[in-house]
């Protein structure tokens, strides 16, 4: 649990807040690069750490995030025209480039400079993986982008999805370095006796209730839960948190599978999770047939606030849950797809959980250090400018998670880095369809 | 009127109010029993006294209450699996009993005794006469049911009905003591002529403004309001407050009919309207034929908060008001049947009716009496602790209420016990359908 | 820019707020008169600078606008009969005239005098122009009407429109006395050379950043734009801002034309533009052809709070805006109609825009004069009671606005004020449709 204050600090992040002041200092995610498909396209509304921006693609290519407000007299820039490498403003004309710099400024006569006192907030932005990465932070000199391996695909190699989740941005990430759920919101109606012994899946199923090994990393903090598995063998899944809200499910082969997730607050009872993958080829599709994960259904984006990547099934209708499914056991929650199940289930919680009132067990010692990690960081961070982990190293990003067999006596830490470094060297090698277990 | 201050102090509700500890001394209507047809049907959501709830029946029948959110990570027990004589979140596997208990946790180690340590939060439930009856009080030994007479029919011999009302309990409450507005809201088109002589009706519809006798009882308060009947006569409109939240309104004969209404809070903002009375059967309903009352027509039930027995007819659509039918004095609120008519009025006063602008008359006795023994009780039980009015005296709810006639220098107090033990002793005499008169 | 805390103090309206006490220093649009089409019609709820009213007409055609909530328990008077030069609540009979008096009282016995003790709280209202104008302050003798010449002609010669739009009252009106968007939002695609040249338009196309001269006057303000026009001349654009919320858009030549528009808060969040215009007869309309003003579409009233003349286009279908013609230069905005760029444009700025982030430029003088006087006169209200402007001097009202060309050594204030008298003297002028620039 968290005492109510902390709950506070380690959950709003708006401008002024010290979790803001953190979240801040990274690159965020804050678009798909499809969502401003070419130069000139429409602008985009931007909901991101409780601000309202404007996202555009000017003529060159280049992405603007504007604040949405004109700092004329406040009319929004949405309706604005991207024309000739900048937006502009159609109350008065007053033109923006990506650098908030005003650039024309027709309503006051010629030869007045008010044009060069006028900025608008501008945050730069870079394209990599798929992603619009913002930055939202204090610094003049860009720090670096993270080493995300599947952020760092050659273009047509990577998968990029993003989705809405109506509620707190840590309950979302929580989930998502939680495994000891796996066993039951998702898999809860299945039997180890319907695998084959030997498979990761046998051996999870077999028993729910692993033992949990937690780690701090210089990026963040790796966990491993262990159950048994052969003679003298565990079964290892290994994952990631890498600052400030990137996640690392352990997908397949420990080493594998390159994944990154973002767990991005659009406000403060509000997220987008963004995901990059390496893309599944046709081969690897038919491989994996049925097996493939069933993606939640969109409806189309709309242009409001909060209009984009929002999922069909939701609250108002219980996410479509069917109850004869759950009580015939044919489907443990009664809702169908692992993200929809993670989506219900962090939104039931409510807008921002109270964690004064949890009860934690030994299977969320992630959650307690990864916590323990952000209020910590947070707090000197704020207290006298103390960078956080992994600003400044973008190697550190360099990490992979999964699933493995290891001998009882086998150190987990270094077969997660060994591993890593054996698929990196032999990428013929193809993991990503191997595992079969989420 | 009320002071603004005391105006706050009678319509709060929620936990850690004074007035909301005075209604967990009592057992509270939550559910109609029908809401939960069979063991381990789906859960209910049910929102009560400003709690959210989770209403279920377990594989042996039994009801369960238990707060929304999980006692691990806080997923709500709504989606939960209710099998086994408990409801198991999805979460992580943790089930619950009717009474809270964590009977498993399989998510943690076979060893782990964590689960003798978590509770969920959940009140006692009862079931009778159609209702799901809850304790959401302090006490260990539960506090007896009050003895309403239309709640202990055997089954089949009464029907329950819920309503829900999008305001603060008490103005729906106070609208079912006062007598006043039924020659107008209810019968303001109605002339007197268009009655025969000597019914009940005639003489309400003669004189719209009858006198009026209040008087405290172990119980709450009853009220006469008596005009002149024949010679040296009155017809006396007897009727029941009973604490905290039940009214009997004066039906037909007093004495003769049972019923009891229950106004009880969902939160400050919107309530449900409980009734039990006997069933009508076919006979009755012959004799009736147009007289019986006319229903509001209910919208499906959802499975949200505010979802259960919702009126079609509401204040997005004036409540289906017909503005001709009032012009010509065919329908004089223009709306039809005295359920919607009062829910519309009582809606009308906004979520929470701020009573330091009123002006009351001397038809507003019975109110003003209800209001004074309401927060003197919470204040005694602030105060020292006082147990309040009925809490421990279930007979006291033996009260019957009613329209009768009666001489000059009768004692209108003595009648209504008179005629009601008359009654009792005499269930052959069907005073359901004589009245005619709500 | 204005502090945070003048920001407040010039938007915040309602009952208690020193911007609210100067607002009801004034006659106050509430309604057309056609909304309440006849003696005992339907009446309206009618929301105004923050108060819930219930407008009537009553038997004798009299207007009443009383508060909301019967003073006897509260049910909304929306309900109420409206008959016998009275509105009469449905709860308890109890029936108010259009000052507020109680002028009966069924409930109460017949000797009771109650009811000459009881009063809703009623305004005084008048009809002139098309418009029900309220009067909500605390004068006795009630002050006179403006003399605003446009709502002075007799029936039939004028049109009075009404549109609510979602933002504060000071949004609205800001954006009425803002001549420099002019050439942007609603021109911003139209060249010059598409216009003859010597026409008002061929000038303002020509040159988009005029200079500004503004000027206090005994009710208000008045601005004139100018810029070169022919050979030792100026296009001047002159209007008018009349206390408190009152413009007069410089519609065609100066002096011909009579208008007026009131930015009526509703609340501090919605507003309703009030317009008075001459009634363009069936020669004018052929003339105008496709010239004329495109109005927006209305959806049908509901009898809501919020319910009355809104637009279809709104903020929810991005006003129906077209990036196709935006993206083409075929509208500069992508928006259809002036009227609809305006509400979309101050809509997008908030629900009350915080003026402390604006930067202010030349063309925002009279924005900047306005504000200045407003909140002057509204410290000296509550400084000493100070009247403010115009509230005893109905003559001052008689101003007009428009567009002329000058010699560059004219006196624009005398011309404007000469041209006006010309037209008065000389009706036979028809001015209303020459200029053809909004």
């Amino acid at each position: 649990m968290l005492r109510t204050e902390d709950n506070e600090y380690i959950t709003r992040v708006g401008p002024g807040t010290p979790m803001g002041a953190l979240l801040r200092q990274y690159w965020v995610p804050a678009m798909l690069s499809s969502e401003l498909p070419r130069p000139d396209c429409p602008p985009v509304r931007v909901l991101l750490l409780g601000e309202k921006l404007i996202g555009f693609r000017d003529s060159g290519g280049r992405i603007g995030l504007l604040a949405n407000l004109c700092p004329h007299r406040g009319a929004s820039l949405f309706f604005g025209r991207n024309e000739g490498c900048g937006l502009r403003c159609v109350y008065h004309g007053w033109k923006f480039d990506v650098d908030g710099r005003c650039t024309d400024m027709p309503s006051e006569p010629p030869d007045s400079n008010f044009k060069d006192k006028v900025r608008a907030r501008a945050y730069p932005c870079v394209e990599r993986g798929g992603l619009v990465w913002a930055y939202l932070g204090p610094r003049e000199a860009l720090p670096p982008l993270p080493d995300l391996e599947a952020t760092q695909l050659p273009d047509g190699e990577y998968t990029a999805i993003a989705y809405q989740r109506n509620c707190n941005w840590l309950q979302g990430m929580e989930g998502d370095i939680d495994t000891a759920h796996i066993g039951f919101l998702h898999f809860g109606s299945d039997q180890a006796d319907d695998y084959l012994p030997g498979t990761f899946k046998y051996y999870a199923l077999k028993d729910r209730a692993p033992r949990y090994a937690v780690l701090d990393t210089p990026y963040g903090a790796m966990y491993g839960a262990y159950r048994p598995a052969g003679p003298g063998q565990y079964y290892w899944r290994i994952a990631q948190f890498l600052f400030p809200f990137w996640t690392m499910p352990p997908t397949g082969l420990l080493g594998g599978h390159m994944v990154g997730r973002a767990w991005v607050p659009m406000d403060d009872e509000h997220m987008m999770m963004f995901m990059v993958v390496p893309a599944v080829n046709a081969e690897q599709r038919a491989r994996l047939g049925s097996q493939g994960p069933k993606l939640p259904e969109l409806l189309p984006n709309t242009t409001g606030w909060l209009g984009r990547f929002r999922l069909a099934a939701c609250e108002d209708n219980d996410y479509l849950m069917d109850r004869d499914a759950q009580e015939q056991d044919e489907e443990y929650s009664g809702i169908t797809g692992i993200h929809l199940q993670d989506q219900a289930i962090t939104e039931s919680m409510g807008p921002i959980f109270d964690r004064s009132q949890e009860h934690l067990g030994s299977s969320d010692a992630m959650v307690i250090r990864v916590r323990r990690l952000l209020l910590k960081a947070a707090r000197a961070l704020a207290a006298d400018g103390t960078v956080p982990p992994g600003v400044d190293s973008p190697e550190a990003y360099r990490q992979r998670s999964g699933g493995v067999i290891l001998d009882a006596d086998a150190d987990w830490v270094s077969a997660t880095r060994s591993l890593r470094e054996a698929y990196v060297s032999h990428p013929e090698l193809d993991p990503a369809v191997v595992g079969g277990f989420v």
